[in-house]
C-alpha cells in the first residue's frame, strides 16, 4: 500500500460541565467546556477498524463528569492535569493526552437578602487552558479569546512603505481596537516543580496585558502586541512564551464634509471585514517557541 | 392584476456607529448598531420600479452618521427619536419611521496613570431600543438580549400533567438557567409628556429584573417570568408592558452511579438543544399589549 | 395586583429529529428541527407556579419523536399538522398549538455501486413550515431562509429622492444580490378542504420565486420583491399571501483608477454591513394579511 | 532586554472579492474571501513602532482587488500564486507570503429565456486554498470545510476498550455522520514543475473522498477517515498528504419503548455537543507531513 498513517488523535470534544460547590447557603460555580484528545498506538483502528486499543470517546466524556465529582474543579488547568494524567497512565496504548478547556465566568447577582446562589454570566472573554502530557513532561498553555479592547487616542500609523497599490493616508490620531486572542506557555513541565497558582496567574496576566494595551502610545499594532507580551514575560516568571492574534478592528472616521460638518475624531464607522491581522510570539530570552503559529483559521 | 401590495418597509440596517466624546483627557464612548425602517407612500416603487418617493437607504445611513455629530448620542432612545422625527417630518411620502438600536457597553481599563481613553467591552447583555413615530404618536420599546442568568437552587418542577408520552421525573431541587430576551414599552407617547430618563430607566429595570429572578423561589419558569415582569411594572411607572422570551437552558444532573459515585446536585451537563421556551407578556392593568409575540424566530 | 398576564406560550424548541425510511437497500431521509409552542388556560402557572395545567416541555419533545415513528414524516407540514392536532385535542387546557419546523435537505452521493444509504447535505436554503391550530381553524405558513441569489446585470437604481444627506451616485448597471427570507400562507384552513400537496407546492413556489428574481429587469429591489411575490400568487392557487425580507447585499464596484486600471463592472467588494433591508407583503386581491411584519429581528 | 520576538506575520484578512467575467450575455462568477499574511524583516516595527519595512495591510487589500482585474481569477490557487509571488518579489523586507482563500460556489438559475447572469449560491462546502511562497519554494494546500455527509447504515462500533468509566453499548448498525474538514498538499513546489489543473484536481479529489466515505463499510470513523485519505493519494498523483478533522456527529437512536413503540433504526436524535472528534494525516509513503495538526480550534 503506497499510503501510510501520520499524526492522529481522537476524543470527545466540547463536554459542557457545570460544577456547583455548596458552602452552606453560598454556592460557587465552575462552568467549563472540555475537549479530550488522545493519541498513541492507534494504527490498527485506522487500517482495519479494530477498536482493540480504542477507549471510546463516550468513555472520555464520562470521565470528565466523574472527575468533576472525584477531584472537584479547582481551576481549569488543575482539572485538565487530573484528566491528562489519568488517560496516559491508565491505558497502555495511549501515549499522549491533550485536554483543551474553555471557561466562562459568572458574577453574583446583588440582592436585598443573602442569595448566594444567583449568578449572571460575566460575558467578557473566554478563558482557555490546554494541558498536554506524554507520561513524562507537562505542557500547559493558558490564554483567552474574545476580549475586545479599544484606545480612543494615542495611536498613530505613518512612515510605512508606499508602492503602486498604496492609497492609505497617514494617521496621527486614530482609534486602535482589537479582539484579543492570546496564549501563554508556562515553564512548569514536571511534577517535581512547584505548580503555579493557576487562577492568580490568569488574573495577573490579564491585568498586565490590559495595562500594557492601555499604556502603550502606539505607532503600530505590532508595537502594542510586543509590549503586551513583554509586560507579561517581565512580570510573570512562570510564563516563558506568549502569542497573540490581534485583528485590527478598523474604526474609520466618517467623512461628514458633504453635509457641511467637521468630524474632529468623533464619529466612526466600525467595520467588520476586511481587518488587519497581526500575529506574533514574544519569548523569554533563551526559550524555545512551542505555541503553534495560527491561533485562528483565517 | 389579481395581487396587491400589503405592508412594506425599507431602510439601511446595521449601521455601526461609534461616537467618542472628549472631556479633556477623559473620553466617553457610545457604540451602537442602528437599523432604519421607513414606510409610507411606496406603492409605485413596488409596482413600476419608480424611485420618485424613495429616499435611498444609503442616505438613511449617512443621516445616522451625520446625526451622531449634529445631535450627539445622549442615549440610544434619544438618538432614535432624533432620527425618526427627521425622516417623518422631512420627507412627505414617509409616514412612519422605526429605528432599532443595539448598544454595546464598555468599561474603563484600570491603569496606573490617568488613561481615560482605554476601554474593554463589557460583553454582557446587548441593550436594545426601538423607536417608532408616525408623525403624531411615539412608541418606545427598550429591552435587552443575551443576558445569561442562573439560580443553582430554589427551583422545583412537579405536579404537572402526565400523559402517555410523559417520562420526566419530578424535581424538587434543580438548576434554573435562562438567556433573557426582554422588551418593555414606555407610556411616553407624546412630545407634550415629560420624557423618561432613558439610561437610568434601563439600569433600574435591569436591576429589578435580575433581583426578581434571584429572589423568586421558583415552581416553574413561567412563575419566575411573571415575577420578573411584575417587579418591573411595580417599580417603574414609565413602563406599561413587558415581554420576555426565556429559553430554559437545561442543566441535567449527570448520573454518576455507574461509577460508584453519588451526585448530590453537584455535577451537571449543560445542554444546548432542545430547550424549553417560555414566553409571556406582563401588563399594567388596563393597558393594551403592543409588543409582538415572537421576540425570536424559533 | 396592578399587573396582569397577557399572551403567553410555551413548549420545547429545536427538537432535532432525523427519520430514516428503508425501502430495501434504498434509504430515505427526513431531517427536521421542530419547535412546539402551546397556549391556553395557563394563568395559574404564572401567578402561583401551579403546574396542574402544564404538559411538560419534555413531554412535547417525546411526542415529536414518538410521532416520527407513529405517523412517519411525509412532509414538514403534514408532520406539524399531526402534532398540532394532538396537543389541542388531547389536553383540555391547551387551546392553541403552533409547530415551527426547519427542514434540511440531503442529496445522494453518487457511487460506483448501489449505495442507497449515503448522503451529502445539500446546504442551500433551509425550508420552513409553521402550523397553527386552535381546534377549529388551521393556518399553514411555509417558507425558506438563507437562499442567496445574485443577478450580475439587469439592475439599475436612479431617480430617487435627494436630500442634504444624499451622496449616492445613480447606477445604471449594478449587481443585485440578496439572501431571501420568505414566507407564504396557504388558503387551506379546514379539514374539510382538500389539503395541498406540500412538497410539490414547495418545489414549485421556490422555482417561480427564483425565476421571477432572474427574469425581472430591476429598477429597485422593491420591484423585484413584488414580482417574486406576484409570480407565486399568480401560479399557485393554494397560496394567498407572501412576505419577503430581502437584505440588499451590496456589491460595491472597486475604484481601480488609482492603480491605472479601468473597472468595467468586473471587480466588486462584497460588503457585510450595513445593508439595505427591503420587506414587503404581496396579497391575493381580497385576502387579509396575517404573516407578521418582521421575519428577522433587525 | 529579557524578551525577544519570535515568529510573526501580518496582513489584511477576509478581503471579499467577487469577479464577474462577461462572455457575451453569459456571465461567470468567482466569489472569494482572501486573507494575506506576510512575514520577513519585521523586528523594528515590533520593538520601536517604526513602519519603515511595513507595507500597509490596506495596500495588501488593494492588491487583491487590483490583481482580480490584472490577472483575473482562473482558480483560487492560481490567484493566490500571483499574489504571493508579488509580495515576496516586490518588497525586499518580505521573505514569505501566505495567501489563504475561501471560495463559495454558485449555480445558474434555470429560466425560460437565456438569463446567463442569474445565480443561486450552492451553499454546500466552502472550498479552501492556502498558497505559501518564500521566494524559492511553493507550498499549496487545498481543502474544504463544512461538507456534511451521512451513511444511514453500514457502520458498526464494538470491540473497544472498557474501563470503569465505560457505559457505551456496542452498536452493530448505526448512523455515521460527519462534517468534513479536509486539507491536501500538492507536490508542486517549483515553478519548473508542471502546475496541476487546480479546478479539475479539486472536483476529482472531492469526488473520490465522497465515494470513499460512501463505499467504506465502517467499523470506526478512524477507518473511514483513513480510507478517504488513501483513496485520494491513490488516485491523485499531484497530492502527497491529506489531513482530516472529522467530528462524529452523533445520531442517537431514541428510546421509544416507554411509549410502547419499537424503534427499528428509524428515529434518531441529532445531537450537537459533545461530539467525537477524529483527526488524522494520510501520507504518500516516503513523504513528509507538513499540514498542521489542528485544523480547528477545539
Amino acid at each position: 500500500m503506497p499510503t501510510i498513517l501520520g499524526q492522529n488523535q481522537y476524543g470527545k470534544a466540547e463536554n459542557r460541565v457545570v460544577k456547583i460547590t455548596r458552602d452552606g447557603a453560598t454556592h460557587h460555580i465552575k462552568d467549563l467546556n472540555v475537549s479530550v484528545s488522545l493519541s498513541g498506538d492507534m494504527d490498527e483502528v485506522h487500517y482495519s477498524g479494530s477498536n482493540a486499543n480504542v477507549l471510546p470517546t463516550d468513555t472520555t466524556k464520562n470521565t470528565v463528569y466523574a472527575f468533576a465529582k472525584e477531584h472537584g474543579i479547582e481551576s481549569a488547568e488543575q482539572f485538565g492535569i487530573h484528566l491528562a494524567r489519568h488517560f496516559v497512565t491508565s491505558q497502555e496504548p495511549i501515549r499522549t493526552a491533550r485536554i483543551r478547556i474553555e471557561e466562562y465566568s459568572w458574577e453574583r447577582i446583588e440582592t436585598s437578602g443573602e442569595a448566594g446562589h444567583s449568578f449572571v454570566r460575566k460575558g467578557q472573554e473566554t478563558r482557555l487552558a490546554q494541558i498536554t502530557f506524554d507520561g513524562e513532561r507537562w505542557e500547559v498553555v493558558s490564554g483567552l479569546k474574545d476580549l475586545v479592547v479599544m484606545n480612543s487616542t494615542d495611536s498613530e500609523f505613518w512612515g510605512y512603505v508606499k508602492d503602486k497599490y498604496t492609497t492609505l493616508q497617514e494617521a496621527h490620531d486614530r482609534i486602535l481596537a482589537t479582539q484579543v486572542s492570546g496564549r501563554w506557555r508556562f515553564n512548569w513541565t514536571d511534577d517535581e516543580q512547584e505548580m503555579p497558582h493557576w487562577d492568580e496567574s490568569y488574573e495577573q496576566t490579564k491585568k498586565h496585558m490590559l495595562q500594557a494595551f492601555a499604556e502603550t502610545y502606539s505607532l503600530s499594532l505590532q508595537q502594542t502586541l510586543y509590549q503586551m507580551g513583554a509586560r507579561i514575560i517581565d512580570n510573570r516568571s512562570e510564563i516563558d512564551e506568549v502569542r497573540f492574534s490581534l485583528p485590527n478592528k478598523h474604526h474609520f472616521l466618517v467623512d461628514l464634509e458633504p453635509f457641511g460638518l467637521k468630524n474632529d475624531n468623533e464619529v466612526y464607522f466600525a467595520a467588520d471585514r476586511p481587518y488587519g491581522l497581526i500575529e506574533g510570539t514574544i519569548l523569554r530570552d533563551g526559550c524555545e517557541a512551542r505555541i503553534p503559529v495560527d491561533l485562528t483559521n483565517l
